[in-house]
């Protein structure tokens, strides 16, 4: 059975006798099926019966079901209803609008609204920079999918990635302070999503590009960089490969060996592999080698696409070819970006010593981050119930906060370079070790540092 | 000198003596000015000096100056800075976006994000029509401008534009308890801006278009409406409409006429002119007769542009010719959405018995309404300092409320009737005279019953 996590809450509503032992024989029972029990509430008590919500994490879908059949087997228990808290939190949006400004009397109207805000709005005509002190736009950024490569889920579209995009804004909030509002798109064409953003820019501060599928995602942030005048940044491209070399510069701290010197191997050549390979190479790294599902990716190689095309000629000096666990032999650290499963445990014997393991496909890693943990040196994933969780929440609320800040036209390398090097100094000497190369997203100081480093050294 | 309104109100930073009468002979130069204090903070007290700040109503800059001036006169006073409040106010914006879920815990981030959200998305996905219910779209609106018509100023562009887009935001949130998000369009081709508009569609629950230039408003608000799936208003014709049209019920009410009797003369043939007088004529009005700058529109001229062959071709019964003056005579009512001054106020003489002059060019009205006070039986203006405002805040929230309260697809006419009639009816006959036709923005019943309204007499 998977882990119980709480992201599979559910909420049983129950009709019992009004039998004081009911309660904890339900309790017991759901124990029992694998759950675990968060909170008992009877809403209602009377001769006749007790009304009771009892609400427990279950494993997935079907253990839930399974918790609400041990129920029913106690006695004089119903299972009036069963609800998902997921769900119930899901139920009129995660996000909302906030006036900032008082609407008490028509004092404020005048102000906030006509005639007042003419004097703004021509004072903005005459003076455009204005803009970002005396708007929203200051502090807004907007995150903007087409829905086609929404988390794990694929080619959804853009009213099923609502909720993700509606969950980004409210993290944007929460650990930035950041105005984010989603923007889902009613189409998959390069040259209509550009123009849509182009079109939307004058309102926003900061483009994040959110969820879209390679190699569209490349193209669709070419071309906005160099039409837009605020930063445009794929969260899923580049907010990956931030945590991805600050988790490596602490892995290798730990090991003791530099990132110049290592021999990395990355499994998947999509939107996330593809940035985490630009970093590394832009920190530093020198033997780089991409897999992708035919293996290898080698500039001898005249079949490849495009986009791997350009990745194989800025990688794999070796010019090594092969499956994934051909080109694993000595390697020194393997990043999955990639596919459940594709690594296999055994295989990571045939590493160089100290090996580190970053599997990072979601939900389900390249291999189970236990079994790795036999034979790796560190070993990270994007699981919460793991140490050394990689969380793109480590990242872009402090690159946005920075770049807002700066009033930054475009986002740079360096920008990245530094983003990355301020989560990994947020872990002290003494606190690092394999099972914590990398801080919470919790850690208060982490979007700070990430935004101060954005904004520049000079900050 | 023009009426002191709080949309130009300042605070001065005074320096002053530490002399108890300081204060008070600067609270008489300011009102010898004609400036009203309306606050007066001690900021810092010393032996040395006292900071003062005063706050005081100017009715416009030039008067500000005039103030100030006052002000160091005083003995022993310096001003040393002179902030406008209305400026900020502003400052950061007006709007932000919340959460209102918790994420206080990783319990709570794996039901609000990843992995939790994945379920929603998936559900969504396989079932596209709980979009409305498990997001935001199910109370969100685009307040979609491409600043080509910015309340009077004229095309300012769309970063100009963002304050007003902001307002009207946090209007709709304090109003109607709506997530409105102002969308700011770089282009003023038509074509893109529908293009633009669809392409984001799949966030929000409506889209609400302000302050785009007729004729090409109708086009865009023509085209999305036959495209899209969610309702379309612009504001600028429709909501002005739906108030003209419960205030003028209600004019006709003081006076004892009905609409189907009554001449109506409107000056102005734009977006405002042409969606009153639709639904006026959906109202029962038979008699109406557009007046643009060339003069009366009839259906005989064959110089007229498209949009005003169709007024034309709608209106004119009789086929009069001639100037505004002209076609005023015998008239019941006129509607000025025009441009300040056009109507001399003795012109109203000319009109029939207890005639209703509406003067609604903002901020300076077709005819001052002092002075058509003196000549007609009822006049009302988008003034707020003169009985009878003329106010869209009075339709455009409870107007959405309605509309994604009832999940509707598209805005009929029947709708907007029902909106006019539910406004007019929230002055009761008790209350109503001719300087109390229409209720203040601030009557908490408005919103409530427009959107009861809108959502149909079944509800």
């Amino acid at each position: 059975m998977a882990a119980t996590t709480s992201s599979y809450s559910i909420t049983m509503r129950l009709h019992t006798a009004p039998d004081h032992g009911v309660v904890g024989a339900v309790a017991t029972a759901i124990s029992e099926a694998g759950g675990i029990v968060t909170g008992i509430d009877v809403a209602e008590s009377s001769h006749e019966r007790l009304v009771v919500d009892v609400t427990c994490s279950a494993s997935d879908a079907d253990h839930a079901q399974v918790l609400a059949q041990a129920v029913e087997t106690v006695d004089d228990v119903e299972v009036h209803k069963l609800s998902d808290r997921t769900f119930l939190l899901h139920i009129g949006g995660k996000i909302e609008v906030a006036s900032r400004v008082p609407l008490k009397t028509r004092d404020d109207l005048s102000m906030a609204y006509t005639p007042g805000v003419g004097r703004v709005s021509m004072a903005l005509a005459e003076n455009p920079d204005d803009v970002r002190r005396l708007t929203v736009k200051g502090n807004s950024v907007a995150v903007v999918t087409d829905g086609s490569a929404v988390l794990g889920l694929g080619n959804i579209g853009p009213g099923a990635a609502l909720p993700v995009m509606e969950g980004k804004a409210a993290l944007f909030k929460r650990f930035a302070d950041i105005d984010a509002w989603p923007i889902c798109l009613a189409s998959q064409d390069t040259d209509e999503i550009v123009r849509a953003v182009e079109m939307i820019a004058p309102g926003f501060g900061g483009i994040n590009l959110e969820d879209i599928a390679a190699p569209r995602c490349f193209e669709v942030e070419r071309r906005l960089r160099e039409s837009l005048d605020i930063p445009v940044f794929h969260d899923d491209q580049h907010g990956t490969a931030i945590v991805v070399l600050a988790a490596l510069t602490n892995a290798l701290r730990c090991v003791h060996k530099r990132l110049a010197d290592v021999r990395i191997v990355v499994s998947g050549g999509g939107a996330a592999g593809t940035a985490i390979v630009g970093l590394l190479l832009a920190a530093g790294a020198v033997d780089v080698v991409v897999v992708d599902r035919e293996g290898a990716l080698c500039a001898d190689d005249d079949d490849l696409s495009p986009a791997h095309r350009d990745l194989a000629a800025a990688t794999n000096p070796r010019r090594v070819t092969g499956s994934l666990h051909d080109v694993l032999e000595g390697a020194d650290v393997f990043v999955g970006v990639s596919a459940p499963g594709v690594l296999e445990a055994e295989w990571i014997r045939d590493m160089a010593a100290d090996p580190v393991v970053f599997a990072l496909a979601n939900p389900d890693p390249e291999v189970d981050p236990a079994e790795a943990d036999k034979y790796a040196a560190v070993v990270a994933s994007g699981r919460s119930d793991y140490p050394n969780q990689i969380n793109n929440v480590l990242a872009f609320p402090g690159v946005f906060r920075g770049l807002l800040d700066a009033r930054a036209h475009h986002v740079t390398t360096d920008m990245l370079l530094r983003a990355a090097e301020a989560i990994a100094l947020v872990v002290t000497d003494d606190e690092l070790n394999p099972n914590f190369i990398i801080p919470t997203v919790f850690h208060p100081d982490v979007p700070k540092a990430v935004a101060a480093a954005i904004a520049g050294p000079q900050h």
